[in-house]
């Protein structure tokens, strides 16, 4: 078996079915053997920053790696930016480079896609490495199936990115076949003890509390415990929150469902109920980014007031546990709920304050507004549907959105990478597609819908990626494009009338045409009210999706959502205070 | 006076009067400061891979360094790439990024755009270690004016990028005023006694040489050497050839230009005149990578048959000459020769070859060929055009057009980025429309044009930034779309028939409207036939260009330049051989 066909099998095996990338004269042998697995297609992404944010896309959405394919140099270092996403974010990326063959590399030939004179042909190999968790060289065909399995492996056990490097040369270089009957071993090594002793510590702890409350966040999503997270939680009962960046991955309709928590950039009385009157917090799956805390502005808790529980360890006041993972914690800590129930645990102490109604002025204007919009989205979404909130206002505001069990919410939050949310909408549609054609997608026989809501700022960066949901005949996205004429949420941090925060004007109702779409123009919309947001969404173009379908929605270049604004202030008057100390942040 | 305000002002005493980049809420204010310097303005691209390739086409042709701007992480990982192409291909770039603030970054908080926990936020300057001659932290009020100043130098002493890292709370800090006064020193330290040396062996090389050649190749453009190198040919008469990487370099027209020396890929007779018929060559500038040398196919020359100057020695013979850089040491000789000409040099032993004439069938042909294509760009551009080719068919077939003197010529042969070429016109366009305000450009009072020739394929990794020509409403641009259904030079190289070579089917005709071009369909026209194609070219829109013009330009899916399909059968030769070696390319 030709070692490209052993690579690209094993990938097949983890559940991948698409691959993402751009051809390059480095590669194209490499994707021959994509059509010889049986389930796996090379996609051919319109640039390789998109075909990363694509896998990353693609991988949040199916639990297993995104993968995609690169030329060395030119390819890989497009990509770079969205695999440092995939990293910070801890999403499994395998990414595939194709590169000079042995001798090339070995001459230090001056070959296109080089560094200068003399030139280390594996210089890019080196630039990666802060954004990758291992990677390998297939350039030795004894060792080359198990570097595969290794770094694949590796790939799960951080859910983070890892790099293959394929030498020309090394492509059709033969690898005995047997070797793909084992699967790889993809779970982590548990400690069984420390887990154990993790789970009567937690136990105890939840037993004497009289107040507790849990804080779902999004390494629960990553690591793959969104399900186990959910059966948990209806044995335990107990006050649920999640994140930002957690922001889908608890059931909303639950009665133990309580919001968002973001530090002081909650509803009220959302930061109270933890800070003050829990008596125990179980921080499940966290990150403790900036956007993701309410600009760190989450109150510290005492170490006996808290339980962390992270990808690779649980730490229960001052005991650290190490050696527990997040999915086998979860679910051992499950079953033995099961087998030996809990007592009736305490509800919240208090009922908790409702997202607020929108203020009359807002109700009563007919223009769409931002305190309006997402959670209108929010509403509009039914299960099995996929949400893309971009970086800027949307990421802000859909904190603010309840939705349906089943219905699930992309965003790169900790990363921020304007430009993201276009390609991984085509990542997460290709993905939504998959799913449905296992007759696993959607609920109630409805097909899932993906929908996108970027900026017309950060639209422009990634655009092309639309392009190739085209030439895909995809037929669940839904594109909507927030027109606040440039970058409002930059307007609303610095320089609101300054001519930087300004873009170019684009004529939206032309791009999917442009984009080879042959009914673009009938199924691009334009909407400036409430009202007429109403209509197209409830239109059956939009209730029955089976084209691709744009909504340019007309809003206020200076209207942001509240969390913006009281992330800003909150920013500012800190700065102001370290200014009056002489240091700013 | 601030510190951001002394960074603008030494990039401004430059000659750059447009700065290229993306907004950030890590460099707004230092944006905020551009303004304030007269003749200095922002311009705001469509995302950060373009604006680094937008800074390197600017380069090219201002001959000042290109300079973006992004922020940390996110944007400054976006652009490496095209700073890598900038430094394989010697193009100076000053990247400026905006940080975090020092408080942040020495609490080492999990800020949007870090990566992971217990984030180092100065993970991403190590990243651009390799793609860079220099860099500098503005993170010490009294060191940060000659910081800048120091790494200013290095970018022109290397002729490569340079990165300047602006932490936000050091954008106002106050420097001296009066530094700014000093004009920084840009060159390099010449070795006098070295620098005469090598001129008298040069002199005396030429002089006892009976059959001299000159080649002219990038580093001639690169390190601004294109007007004395040309003073110098003159008075040499020696047979000049230039290479791919430098067409354009040397004044096409005059009797001592002999065309495109490519190894092997050259046309009959270039070859043998140099490397069997001369006895002395002289390489200046040269880049010897494998698309500028025929896939590495010259004829190594004896050491005694050749002179090399490079960037920053001279070597003549077995003889290296150190701290002699390629200006100095041109001029010097020039000056020599001024006042002590040579004498009379013989000319070229025999007459060359000149490019073949079509086929008779490509001349009968009433559709567009490559062999025609080319020739006819080339004669259609007039002094003070730019034709920027974009790499792939266009790349290898303008070797054999030949350019009217004035006419530059852009493109990236050794990096080989495909969707280089979009923002690099822009860029290119922007430098071209400085110029021409200072009343340089064109000649006869025409105002040069900027040609942009870009495949379908390549087109749509860089796509938007023909917004931002359209938002700076650019009226000397000319974009060319070769249709060719695909990534044609991939098809050439291997599987002419594989769905990977295939991309999406846009419709050109819509772009420039849908990019916000309110005449975007009248400017946007389709040619089949070379008839078609004159009468495009030639109509006053064209001749007397005013505005954006696109033409797509329908050719054969399979049809390469001779050049390229040469350069395939040569390297496919040597693989096979080396195979049966054992060891493939």
């Amino acid at each position: 078996m030709p070692l490209a066909a052993y690579l690209w099998q094993r990938i097949r095996q983890l559940g991948v079915q698409s691959v993402m990338g751009v051809p390059g004269d480095m590669n194209l042998e490499l994707l021959d053997y994509i059509d010889g697995v049986e389930g796996l297609s090379w996609v051919g992404n319109a640039n390789e920053l998109n075909a990363a944010y694509a896998a990353d896309g693609y991988s949040r959405v199916k639990g297993c790696p995104g993968v995609l394919v690169t030329t060395m140099g030119v390819g890989e270092l497009s990509a770079i930016n969205g695999v440092a996403g995939a990293y910070t974010e801890n999403v499994k990326l395998i990414h595939i480079v194709g590169t000079t063959g042995m001798r090339a590399q070995m001459a230090r030939a001056m070959i296109h896609h080089c560094l200068g004179v003399d030139p280390d042909h594996r210089v890019y190999a080196k630039i990666s490495e802060s954004v990758r968790v291992a990677h390998c060289w297939l350039d030795d065909a004894r060792t080359a199936p198990g570097e595969v399995d290794r770094v694949i492996r590796e790939c799960y056990l951080h859910s983070r990115p890892v790099y293959i490097f394929v030498p020309m040369d090394f492509v059709h270089v033969p690898v005995p076949a047997s070797l793909v009957d084992h699967p790889i071993d993809l779970a982590p090594k548990i400690d069984s003890e420390a887990c154990t002793s993790a789970i009567n510590a937690v136990i105890e702890r939840i037993t004497s509390s009289s107040a507790p409350a849990i804080i779902v966040d999004a390494l629960v999503h990553r690591f793959g415990a969104t399900d186990i997270m959910n059966t948990l939680l209806d044995q335990l009962q107990i006050p649920t929150f999640t994140t930002p960046m957690g922001k889908s991955i608890v059931a909303e309709d639950k009665p133990h469902f309580y919001g968002v928590y973001n530090g002081q950039v909650s509803l009220p009385g959302v930061a109270d109920a933890i800070e003050e009157e829990s008596d125990l917090v179980i921080d499940v799956g966290f990150v403790h980014s900036d956007s993701n805390t309410g600009g760190h502005s989450r109150k510290a808790l005492s170490m006996d007031r808290s339980i962390l529980v992270a990808a690779d360890y649980v730490q229960v006041g001052c005991a650290r546990y190490e050696g527990v993972y997040l999915v086998g914690f979860l679910t051992r800590l499950s079953q033995t709920l099961t087998t030996s129930p809990l007592p009736a645990l305490p509800r919240l102490r208090r009922s908790l304050s409702l997202p607020p109604p929108s203020s009359p002025s807002d109700a009563n204007s007919t223009h769409i507004t931002q305190s309006w919009i997402w959670k209108r989205i929010g509403t509009m979404a039914r299960p099995g549907d996929i949400i893309i909130g971009e970086s800027g206002t949307a990421q802000f505001g859909f904190s603010d959105a309840t939705f349906a069990a089943g219905v699930r919410y992309i965003t790169q939050i900790y990363f921020g990478s304007i430009g993201y949310s276009v390609p991984a909408c085509f990542g997460a549609a290709v993905a939504q597609g998959e799913i449905h054609n296992e007759g696993n997608g959607g609920m109630g026989g409805t097909k899932g819908r993906t929908i996108l809501v970027v900026g017309d700022g950060s639209l422009q960066l990634t655009v092309q990626e639309i392009g190739t949901m085209v030439k895909m005949g995809l037929g669940n996205v839904i594109i909507m494009v927030i027109n606040n004429n440039g970058y409002t949420i930059e307007r609303a941090i610095h320089g609101p009338e300054q001519g930087y925060n300004g873009i170019a004007t684009w004529n939206h109702r032309l791009l999917l045409s442009a984009l080879g779409d042959k009914n673009g123009e009938v199924n691009s919309r334009i909407v400036n009210t409430k009202e007429g947001f109403e209509e197209v969404i409830s239109s059956p173009e939009y209730t029955d999706l089976n084209s691709i379908q744009l909504l340019e929605v007309m809003m206020d270049k200076m209207d942001v959502p509240w969390r913006l604004q009281a992330q800003i202030d909150l920013i500012n008057e800190r700065n102001a205070r370290m200014k009056s100390l002489g240091n700013e942040e």
